[in-house]
């Protein structure tokens, strides 16, 4: 019912609602006056329900993307991370990835550029649907312990250059909520949506910049490359609005990234790297992304320099000694390093043998991912525990020749029904021709944002 | 996550929620389903939100709009009448309004209708927004009783051939929970929900055929003509999947209907026209949806048969005593009709003076409802207790000349405060020019179906 204009209106959720559904934009203290409410549990589930799907389908603008992020943002603690001993020039960069299949670089990139001086303050999440997860990549180390208290958190920032978490209390509430409550309404899907969810957790670690690595392809959540470079440009204007550096590389996921699938044999291709062996693709996006982080973290002039840095921080050994470190400050047990068997193994192993012979012309990386998932190496349900030693080890890549009864993989596993099932997607994911593919699609497929 | 194509999946809101969000149409069962399951309360608020929200800004298509008005009428109960004592070849019809200001069409029409031999089980609501509603108008007559039980209700119908109450707890419940989460998600303006929600309740009325008043204007919900058409078109296609006949007359609320505003002094000039007089626009708009009422009920061969043989009825004095004979059946007071004093009354009245001579160029329509609502005429919070007695009587309507100083309306009222915003509210509401407006707004713009 219309009210006289003269009558002061206090703040309603429902005003906001029919605005976004109207397709008018939102005032900074709307979208502010709606998270908190929600945040403080004011504003009930169904109303913000049907403003999160207001917002699905009628998108948002740049001012209203980057006060959802802040308020989000600001609806916990902001760490404050300036009383940590500085190395000049060496700033506060972190670096995140909008998940894939046997995506593993966070674990090679906190060690390698700490190592090189930059403070890494590195807050990250579990696996999500078929993608894998940092935090469960770490707890396949025996000991590690990813739910430190902010204090330790910095105890060991201090320390060791680095620290890996997961989300606290403390941090971002109303992207838990907001999440949580998006995960059962269809609203998850929304680049304004997932901007503000990734920018305001980040933001809140208190950091300079931020290193962003936005997947494409069969194994990403965004399929098209039209999509992921939407979003990372959303990501960047969001970041520099709000006073970051900002750089994102729309990255390959059309297969697994690296050989390793599985949490534990994450952990030893990740070792591998930081020994400068493991797989081309994954050293290759590793010290890219490396280049990036030591770059916008003030360590080298040019992204070129930090790349070299990176590589020679490798071979070197220091960048392997930082990770070794970290391990034991957060309470793992550093000998898996020199000995993987120590790391959780599983009680069988099982070769998938290519039916023909061929070159492997395409790989449905998303069954890859859920491949694992069913092993028990991620969650068909959110209460689901993990088996960190389960997994799938690729032995040929897009491109590769393949003989027939060779393996194309070799999977690791605890139950014979579940490595009956991943052995037939397996072998359906594998599209295997005559001839080899007539052009690699390249790893890197565009750098958006970036300048300081 | 994707699942093996082979596993059937269960009924999942989410599912449904997702394919609305993205443009797909829905099956029959996941309406039902959705319905159904919210109706029982397995499925939660927030989910539901979001559906709606979908729903608002992707439409549905006819199939689906009928498979939800469809799912919500059999959410409950649907009155059986065929047990009446049946008088060949009337039939069972209802009228309906989409609502508008000084509409009191349907206290005119029920006894009308039912003196002609048709039976006419009506079901109505209260006052929404600026707009009144025909239970609180009943209610001005003093122990007049909308809550009939179903038993009662069917009694005074075999009785009279018509009788008036309000919703029943039995009757399309999934209508009632729907409506009420609407109603603080943004998500009351869709035409295929407002359809649902109309023709659910309607058919849940056991009724052949249906007569929509579908108004449009400045006191309207749809205030342009192209949208009212849309939800006309929408509502007689439903009926009409459905087996029913159904038709629609878009007609004018840019100017209130009648002089009257306010329960009480409504039911005066109902009582006027059901005695051959009363204003003309009323009148006429009566004659012509009695006409319909009785053409498509069986008792005359065409609207214009139906419109002469309703007037006969009225300056009989035929439709008088069926209303007296209802009133009387739901425990109302029969004397109001004779006796207008017997009516609520207010303490005050004050003239609203016109502050300058010409012709009522157009008026507000919402505000002068606005006006009724804020005298307590009507509910501005649904808790709110309604004054009958309180409203507002016009003068003058569009194309009327006025003095200076001449009475535009008189207020009836019991609050001083009050009065005086009403006041205020009016004389913005009339706009008076030099010269008479170039054309008058037909009372009846379109009819949509009503084939049989």
């Amino acid at each position: 019912m219309s009210q006289p204009a003269s009558v002061p209106q206090p703040f309603r959720a429902i005003d906001v609602i029919r605005k976004k559904r109207d397709g008018i934009e939102l005032s900074r203290g709307e979208i502010e006056g709606l998270v908190n409410g929600y945040t403080k549990g004011e504003i009930p589930d169904y109303q913000v329900s049907a403003w999160l799907m207001a917002v699905v389908l009628r998108g948002m603008t740049r001012p209203e993307t980057a006060a959802l992020t802040d308020a989000m943002l600001h609806s916990g603690e902001v760490l404050d991370l300036s009383s940590l001993p500085a190395k000049k020039p060496a700033r506060k960069v972190d670096k995140h990835s909008t998940g894939g299949v046997g995506d593993k670089t966070s674990l090679v990139l906190a060690p390698l550029a700490a190592a090189a001086g930059v403070t890494v303050p590195m807050i990250s999440g579990r696996g999500l649907g078929h993608t894998g997860g940092t935090l469960d990549k770490l707890e396949a180390i025996p000991g590690f312990n990813v739910n430190l208290p902010v204090a330790d958190f910095r105890r060991v920032l201090a320390t060791c250059g680095c620290a890996m978490i997961g989300q606290t209390a403390e941090i971002a509430p109303a992207d838990r909520k907001l999440y949580a409550l998006r995960d059962v309404t269809g609203t998850v899907e929304s680049p304004y949506l997932i901007c503000a969810s990734i920018m305001s957790k980040k933001l809140a670690e208190g950091i300079d910049a931020l290193v962003l690595d936005v997947k494409t392809g069969s194994g990403a959540f965004m399929k098209s490359e039209k999509d992921a470079a939407f979003l990372a440009e959303l990501m960047v204007e969001t970041g520099e609005r709000m006073g970051k550096q900002v750089v994102a590389l729309i990255t390959d996921m059309d297969q697994p990234l690296g050989n390793m699938i599985g949490n534990a044999l994450e952990v030893v291709e990740v070792v591998g790297v930081l020994r400068g062996r493991g797989p081309e693709d994954l050293r290759e996006l590793c010290l890219e992304l490396a280049g990036w982080m030591l770059h916008l973290g003030g360590v080298s002039k040019t992204v070129a320099e930090g790349k070299q840095q990176g590589a020679r921080l490798i071979s070197s050994g220091i960048a392997l000694d930082r990770f070794r470190q970290m391990i034991e400050l957060q309470g793992g047990d550093p000998r898996v390093i020199d000995d993987a068997k120590r790391l959780p193994q599983t009680q069988h192993t099982m070769p998938v043998a290519s039916a023909k012979a061929g070159y492997i012309a395409s790989m449905q990386c998303e069954q890859i991912g859920t491949a694992c998932v069913i092993l028990g190496g991620g969650r068909e349900r959110k209460e689901d525990s993990v088996d960190p030693a389960v997994g799938i080890m690729l032995h040929k890549k897009v491109g590769d020749h393949v003989d027939q009864g060779e393996p194309l993989a070799t999977i690791h596993y605890n139950s014979d029904a579940k490595a009956q099932r991943v052995k037939q997607l397996i072998e359906a994911s594998c599209e295997i021709a005559d001839a080899p593919p007539a052009s690699r699609r390249r790893l890197i497929h565009r750098v958006i944002g970036g300048s300081k």
